[in-house]
């Protein structure tokens, strides 16, 4: 297509060493509860010294990070841009044992 | 695995009925159907020839299409790929005449 798009080949996440190389530091999970909270916890990692954070999310709420993102990015940080979007299956066991099957996404913003 | 992403902020409204280019031919818009039949959708563009297929959502559904890609390449087409995952936020104008924003998504699979 034909915006200024930019498009990366990654399993690896494009982590800088050096800042933060906890993964898990940079990374809002996006449930239930508003989507305003999730925007200003991802505005508070990057204001903390982030360069990058990921928003993680399964099921129905995945587009809910996917309203994350793009808050973030059109209202809040215009500077900041999606630099990686994975999906997977990922395998829940349930309380009486069974195995359900979840999709999850992953929308990485760096800045 | 390679996956691109691409992001873009468009802000004309959706297409026009009627003015689907070659590209729409290989695209399914998921609604509020079951996604068994979307699947097969995507499915039968592969079958038809396609190379590559381009699942779209907005709004709430964007859960769904995940849904639908993750199960066509977990459940029938191990060897499909996501080649492409962008998200973008959309304007509607609503019919009162007020502009929505609604975030959309867009995942292409390619065999």
């Amino acid at each position: 297509m034909d915006e200024g798009t930019k498009t990366e080949t990654s399993s690896h996440a494009i982590r800088s060493p050096g800042m933060h190389s906890d993964k898990s530091e940079n990374t809002v999970y996006v449930g239930k509860k508003g989507v305003m909270g999730y925007v200003l916890a991802v505005i508070t990692q990057f204001n903390n010294g982030a360069g990058e954070v990921t928003i993680k999310a399964r099921g129905k709420v995945i587009s809910q990070a996917v309203d994350v993102a793009e808050i973030v990015r059109s209202r809040f940080m215009p500077e900041a841009k999606v630099s990686n979007i994975s999906i997977k299956t990922e395998e829940l066991t349930s309380e009486d044992g069974r195995l359900a099957k979840v999709s999850a996404i992953e929308i990485t913003l760096s800045k």
